[in-house]
């Protein structure tokens, strides 16, 4: 078998509450970690929600990478999509870690588009 | 437990290829679905890739819905991920099935956010 992208699937628990809520540290860590974990940027979109938490969605050549907060819960969901099997996905989790500081934090792998052998 | 979020993952095989690679299509389909779907739209990226290939991202205020195709291998994957239990997925599933007329497809729910009663 053989997959067409893979999708890391990250929950971070107990996260800094102002770092959740702060559009523009969250851009700038999501683009920084982005480009750390070999993705090429696309296109962008963040948006932050009243009265609190922010969606961020970085489109990237090899797929999508976003983030979405809940300050108020002290969580986050964050998905990194790729096509590329030369992304490096615990790069851009760190750059967000560093950032949003969770006291835990899980990552779970689903391989998306799966052929048999010969098929892709 | 409850969750704070829903995400699901569909996967779509055998579509066709021309509709895979339409990104005027496949943006009209996402952004009625996610209407019909119950979702609030608050922003959106399509981008169509060299030499084939759509990613569309609808930023909703429940969260996002992406759709990503491989028109070269008949797949779409398409991710639905809301915070809202009002939103119904299976909507916005039958607008983008419409379009791209898999022959196969998968769904999977993720609970996203899970915490103990009295903590969510």
């Amino acid at each position: 078998m053989q997959e067409l992208g893979r999708h890391f699937i990250f929950e971070l628990y107990g996260c800094n509450a102002k770092a959740l809520d702060d559009l523009e540290g969250i851009r700038e860590a999501m683009l920084k970690g982005a480009v750390e974990a070999g993705a090429t940027v696309v296109g962008e979109v963040f948006h932050r929600f009243s009265p609190q938490g922010v969606t961020g969605v970085v489109i990237i050549a090899e797929s999508h990478f976003s983030v979405h907060t809940w300050p108020e819960y002290g969580y986050a969901a964050m998905d990194l999509f790729t096509c590329s099997s030369a992304t490096e996905p615990g790069r851009a989790f760190s750059r967000i870690e560093a950032f949003l500081k969770p006291k835990s934090s899980t990552a779970m792998e689903v391989k998306r588009g799966m052929f048999t052998e010969g098929r892709a």
